[in-house]
C-alpha cells in the first residue's frame, strides 16, 4: 500500500473494494509493485497469428508454462492470455502472479467480414481459475462495432458484480479505416477516450503515431502539441478522463531493443501508465526477452 | 492407473475430477489401456455423408449396433456419434465402452452459406446416455467462426461442471480457404493451438501435408522440418500446447490398408496420441476392418 | 458384458442408459466383473463414529487414500464414502474404480432428537467428482422418517436426470424401535422393501437375524424359512421386488474372520447380491483385510 | 512458489485453480509466507461477546481499521472478520491481506434454543469485497446439527464455483455436551474430522484438553499418546485427514503471555499448521500484541 | 456537499454510488442539511400498536398525508413509514423528501411466539415509490434470531444493488430478556454493534439507561462512564464502528417536552447522529409537534 497506488485508486472511488482489491492486486505485484506503473506480459499471438509464427522465434514459448513462468522471473504485474494458455497454468500460477483472462479472440485463419473478435471465455472461467482480470478487445470502427461494445456492456457489468477489473484492448479498426489511421494520434486518444466510456478499468492501445487521421479532428490537432511521442502520449493520457483512467501501450511487432527501449522512454516521459509487452518479450530468447523486460522496468522506475 | 496416463493427465491438472475420471477411462480401455494412445471408432457419415455412400460399402453398418460392437470388438478407446445412433445403443453400451456424443452436425443437403454445423444434442444428453465425452467441430476460416467459438465456449464450461471432457474437431474450412489450405501443415497446427486455446480437452485435425497456405507464415516455416509426416505431426503436436494436449488424427476417407498403416506409423512416431479411424474401419467387411483396426492399434502400442 | 449382468439390468429396463451405464460400471469392476455380485467398501465411520474409534485400530485407515488403493487392491467394485474422503481422492480414483459418494451423514456428538442424518453433499458434487452413484442412509421408524423420504424422493429424481444411480442404506431406526427390532427378520425386509419402494436402484441392509419384532407379522413369518440365514437372505431378497433389485448386505462391527466368512456363505447362498464390508477390511492390518476381501469374493465368486 | 506450500497444495489436487489460488496466496502473504504456516487474525467478538467484552480492554478495537492494520502489521496471513467489519475496511486492505467473511454469526443476547449461528453475510458478499476465504462455525453436537451442516455444504459448493476456498470453525456444542467435553480430545479430533468430510479446505478448532468424553471412545484412546499438547495437537492433525488438511488452532480466552507461546509451541511441535490469535492480540496493548503476534510467528518460523 | 458530509460518507468508501447517493441525499435534506446530523420522523404505530391509540392524541394523524406534509414543514431529513402510509403518499413527496420504507413491521395482536415481524414490503416496493431507504427491525435475544438476521442479510444484499441504503431499526427483546435490559447500556450498544457488523447503514437504538445487564459484561463497565446520558451516547457510538456508523435515537413513548429536549442534548453532546421522533411529533397538536421538531433541530445545529 503505496501513495503512488492509492492515489491511482482514488479515482476509482465508486467500485467495488473486489475491484478495487484486484487492481490493488496487480499494482502492488513485482518488480514495480508500488509504484503506480505496470508491465504486463500478453501471450495471446499464438490464437491471433498461429502458433508458428508467435513461437518459432523462440520455441519455448509453444509450451503454456513459459510465458508466466518469464512474467513471474521478469517481475511482470500481470499475464494475460486465452483460455487454453491461462488453465494450463493457473493452478501452478493463481495466487502467485495476477492472471488476465483473455475472454474475447481472433485468429488469422477468416473473419466475420468485419472485424469481430469471438467470445472464447467468460466471467466464471475467471472466477474458476483464479484470475485478477478480465481482458477484452474492441475494434471502433468495425462495422460489428455495436455487437462489441454492447459485449463489453455486459462482460463489465457481471464481472465487476463479481470483483474482477476489466482491461480493453481498444484498436481501431474495420469499415474504411487504413492502416496508417489505425495509430493515428487522433484514432489513439479517441479510442481511449471510448474504451473509458465504455467503463473500462484499464485502457490498453498502440503507441500514437504523429499522424491525424479524422479530417474533422484536423483543426483541433493544431494546438496540441504531438511532436514527440511522450507529447502524444500525455495527449492520449488526457483523452483518458484526463490520467484518472489506467492506460497502457504496447509496442507492436518485434523490434529491436534500442526502439523498445526508446518508446517505453517516450511513454514513460509522458505520463504513460506502463507497457504490455508480447511479442518483444516471449520472441526473444530467454535470457535476452528477460533482460530487455528488465530494462523496460527499470525506466518505468526511475 | 498407468505411469504414461497419469503422466498425460497431470497436464490438466487445473480441472476437476470428474473430467479428469473420464480421460483416465477413456484411456483404460481396450486394447491401448494404459499406454496413453487412443484409437476411436467414429462414425457420423450418416449425418455428415447420407446413409448410402456412408454404409453401402458394408450394409451391416446401416444398424447402430455394428458400429460400438466392433469398437468393443477390436478394443477401441471409445465410440463417437451424433445423438441419433448414440441412443439407439447406449442402454447396451454404457459402462462398456466410453461413448463419445457428438454434439453438433453438418448435411450435405444444404448449408448455412459458411461452413457451421448444427447444434443437435446437449450436454444434458451426453449425462441421460452416460457419455464420457462429447464432440463439438469447428470450422477456422468460416464467416461464421465466432458462432462457432461461442458455442463451444459455452458447452466446454457447462460440460466441465457435470464432470464431461469435450473433444474438437478442428476443421479450417470456408472463407477464402482453399482445399489444399484446408490440410496444410502450417492451417492444421493452427487449428490445433485454436481449439487447445478455446479449452479442448482433445483435439482432432486431420493428417498434414507439406503445403504452407498462409503467406504470412511462410517464412517462420523455413526454419521448421516439415518434409515427412513424422516431422509434421511432430509440429502440430507442439503447436498442442508443447504435447500438453491430446491430439489424435484422422485419416480421411477409406484407403488401402498399407497406406492407412503407413500414416499410423508417421502418426506414432511423430508424437501423436492416436487415430479417430472412421471410414476406413466401418466401411470395410466387419473381419477386415476389425483387422486393420487391430493393426492399427498394434503400431500404437508398439 | 455377460449373460449374468445383462439379466440384472433387465430388471431396471425402465432406466436411462445413463443409470444403466453406471450399475453396469460398477459389476464389470474388479474381481466380481460380469458375475452380477458385489462387495464395496464403505468407509464413512469417521463421520458416523469419530476417527479414533474408526481408524486406531489400522492407522493407516487415517489417511483417505489408504481406502481407494485397498478397494482397487482387493478387487473391490465400488469404494463409497462421505464428501471430504471423495475430494481428497477423487482426482486420482475416478475413472478407476466406481466411486460411491455418501450424501447424507450422521455424527455420534449429537442429534436432532430422532434418527435422521444431515445433508452433507450433493448430487453435483457426485458430478464434479467423477462419481458413479450416491448414497443416501434413511431411518425407517425413526419420526423424522418422512424428511429423509422425501430428500430421496428428491435426490433420486435429480441423479437419475444426470445419470446417476441410487444407493440406499435402509436401517429401521428410532421411535420405539429396540436394538433387537432393528435387525430383525421382519424389520430388515420391511426395510429392504422400503427402499425399493422409494425407488433405490441399490439396497443395502445389515445381516437378519431369526427375531421378528413387528407383533403384526409374527402370524405371517411361521410360514416363511427363517431359521438359517440362507433362508434370511432369501427372504429379504424375496422382499426386494422377488430378487430384481440389488440388494447387499453389511457384516456391522469387526470380528473375526471366520465369522464373517461364515455370513457371506449365507449370503451368497441366500441369493444376495453381495457384501458392503467396511470395518472388517479396513480396520484390520492391511494384509490381513486384503486377505480377507479376497475370500469373500472368493465365495461370491464360487 | 516455494516447496512447502506446492507439498501441501498438492493434497487439494482436485480442486479448481480458483481454490488452489487463493489458498496459495493465504499461504504466500506476510512473515510466514512460504512456509506453509500461518497465523491468522480474527475479530467476531464483537458480534459474539458484544463490543465492550471484546473491546474495552483495548478500546483502539472498537475501530474496525485497527484490526486489519495490526494482522498487516504484524504479518498475518488473513484477517476474518463479520460482513460489517470487513465492508467497512475492504476498500482499503483487499488486495492488501488476504480477508476472509465469517458468514455466520451468533451473540450473547439470546439463541435460538440449541447452538447454531446466524447466516450474516453471503458468498456475493465475498465477491464484492474481494475477499479470499468465507469462514462458517459448525456446532457439532447440537440439535441444529442437520441445519448447520446442510448450510455449509451449500456454501462451500457455491463459493468453490467462484474459486473461493471455505474455512470451518469446528466447535462442539450443544445437546447434552458438557463444558469439558467441548474441548476432550476425542471431540477435538472428531469436530476436525467431521469439518473435513464436510468439505472444510482449512479447519479451525480449539486446542484439545487431555480429557476423553466420549464414553465409546475411552477405549480407542488408551493407545494414543495424548499426554502432552504436542501429542494431542499430532493426533488432531492425523485426525484432519493424516495430515492433508490444513488444520489450525485457536488459544480462546485472552491469558498471559508465556501460556500463548508455550501452548504455541506445543502446536507447532505436533505438527499443526497454525494459530488463529483473536483475543490475545487485539485485547492487548497495540505494541504487546504486535510483539506477541510476532513472537507467535517466530514460533512457527523456527 | 460539505465537508461534515462527506466526512461520514467517507466512512461508507466500500460502497456504491447508488447508496453513497441517497445516504448524502438524506444528509442533504431540510434544516439540517450538510450538518451531518439528522431528525427522521417514523410512523409506523399505526401498524405496530393499533390507530386508535397512535393517532386519537392527535386525530389528523390518521390521514397519511399529515406525517410527510409535517416532515416537510418541520424540516425533517426523511420520513419512514409502512408500506401502504408510503403508497398512500409517494406520488406527492417522492423527490420532495427522502422516504424511507420500513419492509418489516409487527402488530399488537398477536405474535409468532418469539419476536419476529412479518416482511411486509420489499426492495422492488421502495425502488418502485421512489424510496431513498429501507428499513428493517431486528429483535436481538429473541429466538427467531436467525431468521432475521437471514433476512437482513438478503434484504440489505438486495437494496444495495439498486443503490439503496439500510436502516436497522435494533432492538433487543425476547428469550428471557427483561424490560429494563432491552434499554440496558451493554445491551444498546451491543445491539448496536450487531446491527453495524449485519452491513446497516444507519442504525437506530433506544436511547440507554445507566443500568448494565448481561453478567458476562459488568466487568467490562467499570472502567467505562455511563453516569451520564452523553457517556452512554458516547459509548454506543463508540460501539458502533468508532463513530463510522451513523447511529440515531429515539425517545419512546410521548413525554413531556423538556425531557425530550434533555434527551436530545445528551445525545448530540455525546455525539449521536441524531433522532428519529415519531409519538413525541405527531401525537402533539400540528403547532406543537412542529415547534418541538424545529426545537430537536436547534439543538443539533448548534
Amino acid at each position: 500500500m503505496t501513495e503512488a497506488v492509492e492515489k491511482i485508486l482514488s479515482n476509482y472511488a465508486g467500485e467495488n473494494p473486489g475491484v478495487i482489491g484486484n487492481l490493488r492486486r496487480i499494482m502492488s505485484t513485482g518488480t514495480l509493485a508500488g509504484t503506480g506503473k505496470m508491465v504486463i506480459l500478453p501471450v495471446d499471438q499464438g490464437f491471433e497469428h498461429g502458433p508458428a509464427r508467435s513461437f518459432q522465434p523462440n520455441p519455448d514459448g509453444y509450451d503454456p508454462s513459459y510465458h508466466p513462468k518469464l512474467a513471474v522471473e521478469s517481475g511482470c504485474n500481470g499475464y494475460a492470455a486465452p483460455l487454453g494458455f491461462i488453465e494450463a497454468v493457473a493452478h501452478e500460477f493463481a495466487g502467485e502472479i495476477p492472471l488476465i483472462l483473455k475472454v474475447n479472440n481472433s485468429d488469422s485463419l477468416g473473419d466475420p467480414g468485419q472485424p469481430c473478435s469471438a467470445m472464447t471465455s467468460a466471467v466464471s472461467d475467471a472466477q474458476r481459475l483464479g484470475c485478477s482480470a478480465i481482458g477484452f478487445t474492441i475494434y471502433p470502427g468495425s462495422g460489428f462495432r455495436n455487437d462489441m461494445y454492447a459485449q463489453i456492456r455486459d462482460l463489465i457489468r457481471e464481472a465487476r458484480a463479481v470483483g474482477i477489473p476489466s482491461i480493453v484492448w481498444a484498436y481501431a479498426r474495420g469499415g474504411e479505416m487504413t492502416k496508417e489511421g489505425e495509430t493515428a494520434i487522433d484514432v489513439i486518444a479517441y479510442a481511449a477516450q471510448i474504451a473509458c466510456q465504455l467503463g473500462a478499468h484499464i485502457v490498453k492501445v498502440k503507441a500514437p503515431s504523429e499522424a491525424v487521421y479524422l479530417p474533422a479532428a484536423k483543426k483541433s490537432y493544431e494546438t496540441i502539441p504531438i511532436g514527440t511521442l511522450e507529447e502524444r502520449i500525455r495527449h492520449v493520457v488526457q483523452s483518458a478522463f484526463n490520467n484518472k483512467r489506467i492506460v497502457i501501450f504496447s509496442g507492436g511487432a518485434a523490434k529491436d531493443r534500442d526502439s523498445v527501449i526508446e518508446d517505453v522512454k517516450g511513454i514513460h516521459a509522458g505520463g504513460g501508465y506502463g507497457s504490455i509487452v508480447g511479442r518483444n518479450a516471449f520472441q526473444r530468447s530467454h535470457d535476452d526477452g528477460l533482460s530487455l523486460l528488465r530494462d523496460i522496468m527499470a525506466v518505468y522506475a526511475s
